[in-house]
């Protein structure tokens, strides 16, 4: 097969870029640092959408919208958050062919406006936990811009949520860590994330705590694919969120936000890309198995509407291509750089032996199957190679990945991969060292791998590497 | 009943304020002209996107994402729009925390960048046609919002299209209008609209004809729910969409735009809400049968958790009330307020006899019904409550529709309800008569009811009516 792509090995940021483009997932806006998602690329999001929304769902979480416009003011009452954000900004000065009196921002997140709402929403305990969330876009404006991982517009969901106390507004955020976030990126993405916590440093702006999912790119690199936050009472006391408790008293609710995006488009190409293109893992796949004719020929295209049909009502999603007017080879390079799961070729030659060949992109075998057999042989293809998918992106983590007893070494060793380095031997000292050199922690973990509540707690161990 | 809302008979605008406030469907934002759409709006949102996004996928179109930012000059390319849109710009100047060289404007619709790319993406004749959708906001400043009537800022679908042929671009300008447009406000949202042709006064700019739907609301005024154009070549010369044609010439593609958005909620409130509150369709509702517990006793949590079950089980969407710390008749108005289809009320003393009430929202009507044919009783009514809907709809269409000779009659008649007169009596200038007197020309149908090709076209058929 003629080389499409350049090779991952020889030049991994460039690699990206032309799998984006020869995959036409996506291309660069017109406005600096912005991107149009062209459809190939949209469904993947869709799909990404589909399986979130249903795991925020089943948390108990609501949709709802908030408005992209937000006053200026609003940004300017939590003091962490403003200074967070404020270089980031989009300002809209004028507005029906008229100068505004007080400029608005173009949201970079919600926190603030959704604040303004609870406080109106929010009277009684009985009014609590509050659960809310919303798909929307999101403006921060970008200086190094890289599709899907770093744009000036970007596709969301935000969730926010308020709670009687502390421990309700942690155990929430945790909750969509793990049952939503995780559930989702290791489940349906095939992604074998690190959760953790983010160190102070690291911390969204106006967070008491973050927590992370971190994922290991093909390069070795890290890519921060989600995170969780308590914001404790800093936007509840800012925007006066407080209900009256059970015996009387009013009390400030305590709050979480937390979100995905489609940065996890660009995830999904670092993590399973090859050098003939992207991998879908089945699970998220928008086409499961792609029917081909190879060419025309008696029989041909009855038999794949006949397999097209078959593998619908088993469940697959499917797509036939009989573009026959376009070269073979060609549409299976295109079919090999969208990365469709199954491959079903249909044609003359094969059918007369009573066969379709049933190609797998994960592993590239191919394999003649007697009509009558093809859609089984989909179905444990596509189960098969979910947990393929999975396993290799995790044996590459691990075999990237070191143990170290000190920060030069777990600087050193983030040159190739990551390192678990105590954060005892980092610290906030260390931590100012390897961001100066080009590496962050990723997150804090406990010894046993479970999600520490603080960065005090003893024996922590923190994941130190490059990231996007 | 005690009195919620504003009678619609007093005071119709002040009813409507009412209901999505006391309905928590929505709240004004703290940008002017903004809005917040609460969960129980954003539901109704959200069952009609699906059933929307459903009907342009069959329709062959597929979904993409382009930015929010365009730059002004992409505006200024097509002499028409940027006429009509650059009142109601909202423009960015700043950006990362300095003034940008070229202000962008935040997109009112997507024609122009739109454009652009499928200037890039379209080469020859097999790249067409190409057919794009995307579900985004949109601002327009609004000096007089009303929420989801007009605001700054709605929710919407855009479609853009691009065809060999005019013939092409007219067919599928049509099949989206019928097909997608007015199937779902007729069999889904039960508003029996009128489909027709767009004067020239009142065409979307840029377009060489415009289809709408209209839909009556409930004090006789009528509300545009949709729009379908035809483009013409107007587009594809502006940003240069060409293709090269089978027999080798370079011809200019055929555009067309459609769509439809977060209005549709208003229409749906108008066109079917009562003095108690929204009434919503069955096949609409994000809820169709509340199941609530009246006031705890033996075997209530049991029985009602069971009908939830049975009514899940037979595809019903379901939603149980047991929050009897709440009086039972605040949230039975609450469940008027909301609209939600059936009721399914379970307490101590029905259930003695073995019984639960079965109250339907259409018609108020409360039924004692053997608990063992609850399911059947809910299904019967979820489907006769459709069509209730629409046919009262469209009696009430009817009854304040009139046939008149003259101009004069129409303005008149307007007053009341919509007028059919012969275009040929209004004309050009008749149509600026009646804008004059606050009454526009909604749409031009033939004799028959089928839309026209062209308002030159002899013996048309003019709706006048006042608007929203």
């Amino acid at each position: 097969m003629a080389r499409v792509l350049t090779p991952r090995a020889e030049d991994f940021p460039r690699w990206y870029q032309d799998l984006i483009a020869k995959a036409k997932l996506a291309d660069n806006g017109p406005v600096r640092g912005t991107m149009v998602i062209r459809p190939a690329g949209y469904a993947i999001w869709e799909r990404m959408q589909a399986e979130m929304d249903a795991r925020i769902k089943a948390a108990g979480a609501e949709n709802a919208y908030f408005p992209l416009f937000i006053p200026e003011s609003y940004l300017k009452r939590e003091a962490e958050h403003v200074e967070g954000f404020s270089p980031e900004l989009a300002v809209v000065t004028h507005g029906g062919g008229k100068q505004l009196a007080e400029p608005v921002v173009v949201r970079p997140t919600s926190e603030t406006v959704i604040g303004e709402f609870m406080a109106k929403w929010i009277d009684s305990y009985r009014d609590l936990p509050l659960l809310l969330n919303q798909w929307a876009n999101v403006v921060r404006w970008e200086l190094r811009p890289r599709i899907f991982l770093r744009t000036s517009e970007f596709l969301w969901q935000e969730g926010h949520t308020a709670h009687a106390t502390r421990e309700d507004a942690r155990a929430y955020a945790r909750r969509i860590l793990h049952e939503a976030y995780e559930d989702l990126m290791v489940n349906v993405l095939g992604i074998p994330v690190v959760v953790g916590l983010k160190t102070a440093r690291e911390r969204f702006a106006g967070a008491t705590a973050t927590y992370t999912c971190e994922g290991m790119m093909g390069d070795g690199k890290a890519l921060q694919l989600g995170t969780s936050h308590e914001l404790g009472q800093n936007f509840a006391k800012a925007f006066d969120i407080s209900y009256s408790s059970a015996e009387g008293g009013r009390e400030h609710a305590w709050t979480t936000s937390w979100g995905t995006s489609t940065r996890m488009l660009g995830g999904l190409i670092m993590a399973h890309g090859d050098d003939n293109g992207l991998r879908v893992p089945p699970r998220l796949a928008p086409i499961q198995a792609y029917v081909m004719i190879v060419k025309d020929g008696e029989g041909v295209a009855e038999a794949a509407a006949k397999l097209c049909d078959g593998l619908r009502d088993a469940g697959v999603r499917v797509a036939l291509d009989d573009r026959t007017d376009t070269a073979f080879g060609r549409r299976a390079v295109d079919a090999e750089l969208r990365g469709y799961p199954v491959r079903v070729e249909v044609g003359p030659r094969d059918l007369a032996a009573g066969n379709a060949t049933v190609v797998r992109r994960t592993d590239g075998s191919k394999s003649p199957t007697p009509v009558a057999d093809v859609v089984g042989a989909v179905l444990a293809a596509l189960e098969a190679d979910q947990k393929a998918l999975h396993d290799q992106a995790l044996a590459h983590r691990l075999s990237r990945t070191v143990e170290v007893a000190t920060l030069a070494e777990a600087i050193e060793a983030a040159a190739n991969g990551w390192a678990r380095v105590p954060w005892s031997v980092v610290g906030v000292a260390g931590e100012a060292e390897a961001n100066g050199q080009g590496v962050t922690v990723r997150c804090l973990l406990r010894a046993d791998g479970s999600v520490p509540d603080s960065e005090d707690e003893p024996d922590l161990v923190a994941i130190l590497a490059r990231a996007y």
